[in-house]
């Protein structure tokens, strides 16, 4: 896994995801060499990185100019460039512009009416044995997210990660938190 | 419970503790109106001001004069200023000055042989039924606290605490992480 | 506080409340010796009892007759008895019987339109700075509560608490885990 | 990742560890084709077939018959077992018997003087760009292996995870805690 720190990173642009969620996520979805990759929201690039390093291909989206050029920096930084596609684009729109993965991997925000038609389309793309991850960080998103996956007979699974960091000092091992942060996923 | 935000506070001075450290310290010490409480360690005062509002009288000790000063001024704030001593010292000093006291409060941190030392004297002077009470934020005080507990047959518990924080936005509840005490406590 | 295992409980009713979640409800709440409690589903009689040692009345409320046995027994056990009425009835029902509250406690459960009509009910007969305390243990809950107090103009706030105990062992100290809850909570 | 379900299990055996926690392992210990894996204690397997699935080879020991031989099942059942040497031995003696590694996995238990002798033997044969990874449930364990891989200069770091899975439920989702777990890493 990279470090967290090194991402080139901004505090215009949501991300990279911490170590610990970007492993998680990548455990949870199965990536494997042969996968197509469609990341929802890349912000940084933190997960698009770390997923290029091990699928065929990572297509990643997200309407914000600064993320895209985040994300371009740091999959040219970890030497996975040549696996990724950038597209500059809301995520309903570019969703619709593909024809279908493997994968699909939803930072989860925006709207419920945002997040459901995301969510629709992503799933209607996923090839046989695709498998669907979100993360999302509000309650609301947790909840809808499982309910549309329900729905779609995915067969959801939800976890909530909260993990904490060792500060080693002179004195002790002082522990800091990262926010809390759930996963759901499910699969065709 | 005092809000955290109502108590005055300075970057210099740890503290206050978490309005829901307090409350689970308030609880642990099984604290009643008779009680004379010892707070080794006060800083902001937070706890200091939780106790006196329930306590007979509280004895709050620190060797940082800013830590006596702002502890003065919320103790004054939340008028509970005729109920504590404050006293500008270490604690090892402190204690020794102290004849005895119905529960001990200790925010750990200091050298393990000072936190010994402590734990040594404010057991030494506990009433019969007496209480203490630590906080640790660092993995070693959590570990000697429950060893010296033990030693002195005081049937130590300890409680390791994650409370993450509601941030109500327009578009959901995001959750913010506090980061993890423990608290160790036990009774003569 | 008293301990878990001091109440009497049963595998066929839920609780009691831990007791560090009893401690943060009752922090909470900011109950004192004139507040007239109302607990909606009150299970074992855990917050029940407590609140009967700090407040002036309780009023504890359960559809299920074992629940209200059982907090019977935990009442008479703690010697409260004489400060709380019991009601075997559903919360809906029950609260339309009574008048008036300084504190709404509910055990988040049942369906979303159950919990709406209790909230809804419990919030118009909340006393002038009359509070309301939800523990939820399914997400749902925790969203709709929040929401309904926020639409109540209540100024919600929620926490996720998860507490670890320590199990003193031989050869050291291991946490185990309790479930997290949320405690959702607002005032007039 | 393999679910826990998926593993053959005792309840004399403890493990396997669960999924989200054998993910962060492998994570840590950046195992990649062409490592050397020694796993000391492997208890049910769990991370034993994990590795076995990305290393080189696996050494899996452990000085209890039932767990050497419930790791076998495991290993044949996920189709490693080509890649798996079992030593039923105790760490010391096993590890003694080891001329070098590029990866050693420790679930910590046991005394403070054999984890003691574990760590330091387990170091002394990491291959360059070696990596070590501590899982501990003990609050003792963290605190002696961050003690002993900063003594040995492998810069250790240490995160606490607490995973909470979600029970979809026919009225909600329900969260249930996953005991905490430390994991400690350090590299050569």
């Amino acid at each position: 896994m990279i470090k967290d720190e090194d991402f080139i990173s901004s505090q215009e642009v949501p991300g990279p995801s911490k170590e610990e969620i970007r492993c998680l996520v990548l455990c949870k979805s199965q990536v494997s060499a042969n996968d197509l990759v469609v990341d929802i929201g890349c912000g940084t690039g933190g997960i698009t990185t770390e997923m290029a390093k091990r699928a065929k291909k990572v297509i990643a989206i997200d309407k914000n100019s600064k993320a895209i050029d985040l994300t371009k920096q740091n999959i040219k930084k970890h030497n996975v460039d040549e696996k990724v596609d950038l597209i500059k684009n809301d995520g309903i729109s570019a969703l619709k512009s593909i024809e279908s993965m493997d994968i699909a991997i939803i930072g989860g925000s925006g709207s419920k009416d945002e997040l459901d038609e995301i969510l629709e389309l992503a799933i209607s793309k996923l090839n046989p044995n695709g498998r669907i991850v979100i993360t999302a960080i509000l309650i609301n998103t947790k909840l809808d997210a499982v309910e549309k996956l329900k729905q779609k007979n995915l067969n959801p699974e939800i976890i909530e990660v909260n993990v904490s960091r060792g500060h080693i000092l002179q004195r002790g091992i002082m522990m800091k938190a990262e926010n809390p942060i759930s996963i759901i996923y499910g699969k065709i």
